[in-house]
């Protein structure tokens, strides 16, 4: 993945914006691989996602699905924005009880500059859509997430 | 339920907006009822909600739990804008395949103003998080509630 | 199912109490088709189970085993009374979400003699274990069980 | 919370059981709250709930939700005996493989004078209505904490 | 769809096996199209599937991407015959207890020769993965199946 | 559990085959015991299988239920092969997200001579099934299984 010949994701979009739907639907599998590897560099902060890489050495042709089908076709989708999208991931995972993803997603929110204060907000709703027990774990999660983040920063909560 | 004598959700925000957190936590039994009330009409185009009003005859402290803790204390929570909202619980329970309650949330969405496009993208976001079954299911129950929001409207699609 | 030369699982259970442990354990197939047979008849107010009862065509092996292992082995467990068995099972399919299943197991606590107050104090637990949509299904599918049997039994609410 | 001036559960259902119905439905915000920190000190051998305080600084309101709502409202209702109570708890979790939660609430069963035995009941139901994998999961949940609390007490199996 | 103009899943599998995996992973728009065409003929008796059909208004982009990605990239894949990779998806929808996809797919696996005895050894497996609730209902919808489809054939059981 | 007394499944498959259906359902406790410890030799290499055992101090009735039901009754059934039956299972383990059970099925198929590309060709059906992270987190246990058998095999991958 050379990343410096790629794009940002926004750059792709003002040009996908020009001819939308049919674009999408018939992109080609460099355009798709493209717009995957786009995705994922505007939501991770420009680096390679982790769990994607460690795919690859044992799970190609999943992580060549990941990138075209999950980021390049339908992350990579206009007509909402990223925000909102993250925030029903993580509505998603909070309620399916998936920590790992729900962590992940949390974080491109935060990336993406959503308040932690609104991802709260998501637990909340989660109580009410799956139960105390999925709001509790994902509020554990999100916690953890907030220290990790923190101290990354070298900042005091 | 005296509907006259309830006032506008928008307008109780105002008011609990002044002193927020606190009020929120420790509001009297009374408050809890008219916020929760409040936050059910404003969902739906002023109407009482017919599942909580199917409740009221077998299990009256439920239909009361749903008001005051589910809309009261959660749905009647500043810090998230209700659209936003919507589509997290859209996205949740496409995730959970629970099309009954999908259903009653996409139309919340549609009559905050969500757009069906953007509904539609909640599904496309299913087909990562949950698998296409339920994503093909949520697209189901979509494509149902739009129809019969059209024959209600006597519009054509 | 010559019913008439069936005992009741009470004097089975007598009986089984006297060697209770590896009595079960170690049961002849005679001893788990007839233990669960007599489970089944004490539950079902003396009749055959329809669901059961629908499987045999097809699905004997699996009737078969419904009957040896899940009523004969578990059900005809001693060691919990009958009456918090079914509430266990009550609660467990209240949280899944399985309403054909939940109003089977909702049918035999009432013919235990559970109250349907002490069904409903289950949906209420329901709200905290799995969410508030899987409670007002609950609610639904008790409501509509309590509505048949008091229809059944000529009676008003 | 000044645990000192807290009144026991038992205390607090006597009189609740006064004029029950109405006073949960209408309980003020300082009732709940106290009914709440009764119900978690009676099932947790007078002591806080280490998950509970955990979500005090990052979620305090989610906090108050649950002492408020799942345990005040919920948990302390009158109608079904404690004991009844957290055997379907444990029954629910066991189904739905949530073992955290199902670990702290056979903890409470045992608390509250359930046997080992019954425990051991629900996860033979366990693998009728959920299948042997969340059964197995459930036993091996329930023999470390037998074995965790033996070793706190001292003792041997 | 030009049913006239798509070749049929096996020759175009002879045609994918000379160059197997890049082919798959790098396939063109109109590539991936194909194969997912050629795969639901193949699957279905030569006829378009109607689900996916049902969705071609409302939801354009989703049919696509069922098609390109779901049938074309992923059930289009050599590695395992059709036969097992059926018999997979029977189990998986029958542990997970959705329904309408256990008949769809148990519909495909009579259509590719697979025995209806051997589809009932999936409800027997499933006893033991996922419950006795989940079986019978697979067994439910495999004994409509059948029943479907000898009515369809004009012959009797 | 003396193994040396214990005939191979394959021989006992034999014996049974002579008068398979109805020995099955009325086969004895002990031909059920026998039949069931001889299940698990064969897919776990002639070796008692560590979680079985592992219950047995504190849960011997399920691990009874286990050996005699589980595996003796529904494993031990002729009508499917081994091969196909372990992929139904890790498929069903995968979309259910039980990562443990997964790996324990897939262990048993890579003893019974399942390829390590046929287990992944089951990932790629997961992620249409199940969606991503099931898909991902499956992939992510069956890389670690693979790697811990080639460490045990002193072989490089």
């Amino acid at each position: 993945m050379a990343l410096g010949t790629i794009v940002s994701f926004k750059a792709l979009l003002a040009v996908v914006a020009l001819g939308a739907g049919p674009a999408l639907a018939e992109a080609s599998a460099d355009e798709r691989r493209r717009r995957g590897e786009a995705v994922i560099r505007d939501l991770n902060r420009g680096q390679a996602q982790p769990t994607l890489e460690g795919l690859r050495r044992d799970f190609p042709d999943l992580a060549d699905a990941i990138t075209d089908y999950a980021l390049g076709d339908v992350w990579g989708r206009p007509g909402l924005d990223h925000r909102t999208r993250q925030l029903a991931a993580v509505s998603a995972f909070a309620a399916l009880g998936n920590q790992p993803f729900l962590k992940v997603h949390a974080g491109y929110a935060l990336n993406l500059g959503v308040a932690e204060a609104e991802l709260k907000e998501i637990v909340h709703l989660t109580t009410v859509h799956a139960g105390f027990p999925r709001a509790i774990e994902a509020a554990q999660t999100l916690s953890a997430l907030f220290a990790e983040r923190r101290a990354a920063a070298g900042t005091k909560p």
